[in-house]
């Protein structure tokens, strides 16, 4: 069997529970995945760590990484750039190890383009009316960016055909049972097969 | 969430254990599985019913079938057709069940073609000698057949890229968990994830 790993793009709309998932999924088995490590343009915060919380490079390094396709994705936010570097991507999942990335529905299409043989899960909440009271309880947002952000779920969910999987957090456990499954399945795929070292492994002994 | 269910075509090598693999997925869990009954024009023996072992049928309403598009695979053995009926597949389909197909590989392929929905398995054994010695083991072949099995075996896998996915049968435990685990992702696939109703479901309340 091949060994090569699995990029795994959680995604989906601000308030369906992305990280949540993430986070459950290294709680239940941390040797099995690797959280991405964002390239950002920010300045590290005191309890930040380079090449661990983010790897920190300043502006023209960064547009030098994209401008030699070494950033898988990247968007602006609040005047700092960030974006998923393609060589450590790359490096582990030459080891053989699932990626983990979690980031929003615009950043997981645009990896899809550029990495199409990653697997995309759209994480959505039970309801609309549930992801509403999601979002009063976190309280990070105001009425207004809530109004809002529901407004733009209803856009977001019609992207729902782009996507390899849809896993419905209504309890968390099952939803992981789900993701937990996709990443099994995903191992069993035909380009993952390596058959020829499996013909070298079973070649008929002639009586 | 659209209920439809699957249609899991489970195929290999000969010996490579594609009975005893759908045996323990209906051991495992018997409620969620149906079997799929097969037409055939041979007779009946005695420990067997009507619709339930097979869809017992003479060759003209055999052929009748076929013309009318009702076969989604089939084939002559020692001049009796066997087939797999499309309207009793459909319609347990229809009522969300997953409906359990174990067949050879060229049927398999055949079902693909008509029915692009189905999720096709190919079982793989360990190996190529481990495959000798089960076929060896199983005592019903003589020499010559089992040399004739393991070099067709070179053949069959050259179809694997046709296949939805791979699951070595090494320790059945895991080669069940493995399916359960495709069925399980399978089900997470956007095509089977009803955005209309959701969407109602989930109206937002305007305050």
């Amino acid at each position: 069997m091949d060994k090569k790993g699995l990029l795994l793009v959680v995604s989906g709309p601000s308030g369906a529970g992305k990280g949540t998932v993430c986070q459950g999924l290294i709680r239940k088995n941390k040797a099995c995945f690797s959280l991405s490590v964002s390239l950002t343009t920010r300045k590290p915060r005191a309890n930040e760590e380079q090449n661990k919380s983010y790897f920190f490079v300043n502006r023209s390094e960064f547009e030098s990484l994209v401008k030699n396709d070494q950033v898988l994705e990247w968007a602006e936010v609040y005047g700092n750039l960030y974006g998923t570097p393609r060589q450590w991507v790359q490096e582990k999942l030459g080891k053989g190890e699932t990626v983990l990335l979690e980031i929003d529905i615009q950043g997981a299409l645009q990896i899809k383009r550029k990495f199409p043989e990653c697997i995309l899960i759209f994480i959505v909440p039970p309801s609309i009316n549930e992801l509403q009271a999601r979002l009063i309880r976190r309280g990070t947002d105001d009425h207004a960016i809530i109004k809002k952000r529901l407004d733009c779920v209803q856009c977001e969910l019609q992207e729902i055909p782009k996507y390899d999987y849809i896993v419905v957090n209504d309890q968390l456990e099952v939803a992981l049972n789900q993701v937990s499954a996709i990443i099994s399945a995903e191992k069993c795929r035909p380009n993952r097969f390596d058959l020829q070292n499996y013909l070298q492994l079973g070649e008929s002994t002639d009586e």
